[in-house]
């Protein structure tokens, strides 16, 4: 990479954290919670996402729901079938959501009463990880069948997380899943952070998850 | 993105081009066949190629690795398991390898008489799409667990591939994959291109994956 290409990143990086400083201001007057879900392609964002808003939701939480992707609909399709409200960003190629994007698509969603506001990323290791979205939380989801070593090989993106759900455990034993190895991995790059086990397709783990998002808003308020 | 960041961005591609088509000429000059493996992390490159490096030893061709990653030689390590001599590129954040890396990585390799160079990209279904890196064949792996609909959200890097490789078939029926809607999706992005269904860790259809790389270095000859 020449200097000139790094100095422009840094400044589009530095644009990047003052509008989501902002948009973080106006999300906390309003009261809403940002959760902001990075993956690999494939990790089951979408399905675990699905679950969560029907679930808040029939706990009588308010949600809503951004989702990323480079093309097609087909996630906020997925994730309108909750009843939630969703809006689709399309990047069209690029590898990541930045703070003008969420603040654009915001523009005119009626957020009054929301309590949590989740953004599904773009599915990527990588490029997420440099951009804060004004989230208050940022969970990276790890799936059994992608490997227990990721959290080594993508460490950016795993330090910079609140928490990690470990997805598709109920294929955990057809693809040898060494669940105490995964932990070890994702506490070697980000030391205490919460550890949740889950199948969102099968219902497993689920509840703790529910409680850590609401944990969550009482600590927040 | 700004104005001046695609103007670079453009202008490194430009010179990454350049460098790939000299680097394409100096390997057909020396009779190597490359080959670029893209997928998402955790898609099943490694063991793929692992098994191909093996089994292609043990049919008499001579061949080598490259392998990126943003941290660690664990990939590599594996690899070398297959006793091909291999060399790890950390690309230390960056999400994709470009035609220096493999360049800088060759000099000092011995080339000579090898008849595949195989090069595992960096885990990512975006930033790998934009960097020719002198590859004879760009090969695209996406695991059934990763769900069928990812040709149509992560367009360029199917577009740009010359064979698409379905990987861990062994778990189609545990995942409830759609092979036809999965072939479906791959040929509506990119028509006509040969598509694989393979589980390495099973030995399930790479008979049909050597014979097409075999066929493939006939045909170049």
């Amino acid at each position: 990479m020449t200097a000139r290409i790094v100095e422009l990143r840094q400044g589009l990086q530095k644009k990047n954290d003052q509008l989501a400083a902002e948009l973080r201001r106006d999300l906390k007057a309003r009261g809403v919670y940002a959760v902001n879900l990075v993956s690999s392609p494939g990790t089951g964002k979408t399905e675990l996402l699905r679950a969560t808003l029907a679930e808040l939701m029939g706990r009588g939480h308010r949600v809503a729901a951004l989702v990323g992707d480079l093309e097609t609909d087909n996630d906020a399709r997925r994730l309108a079938t909750s009843g939630a409200p969703v809006r689709q960003i399309l990047t069209h190629g690029m590898c990541h959501l930045d703070a003008e994007m969420i603040r654009n698509h915001l523009d005119g969603f009626d957020l009054d009463g929301i309590e949590y506001l989740f953004i599904e990323n773009v599915g990527n290791l990588v490029c997420p990880a440099s951009y804060d979205l004004a989230e208050d939380c940022r969970v990276v989801l790890l799936s059994v069948t992608e490997g227990e070593d990721k959290p080594l090989k993508y460490p950016t993106i795993f330090n910079s997380a609140d928490a990690a759900v470990i997805t598709k455990v109920d294929l955990a034993a057809a693809v040898e899943f060494d669940a105490a190895l995964a932990r070890h991995n994702i506490h070697a790059i980000r030391p205490g952070i919460p550890i949740l086990e889950t199948s969102a397709k099968r219902g497993i783990g689920m509840e703790a998850w529910y409680q850590l998002l609401e944990s969550r808003l009482v600590k927040e308020r």
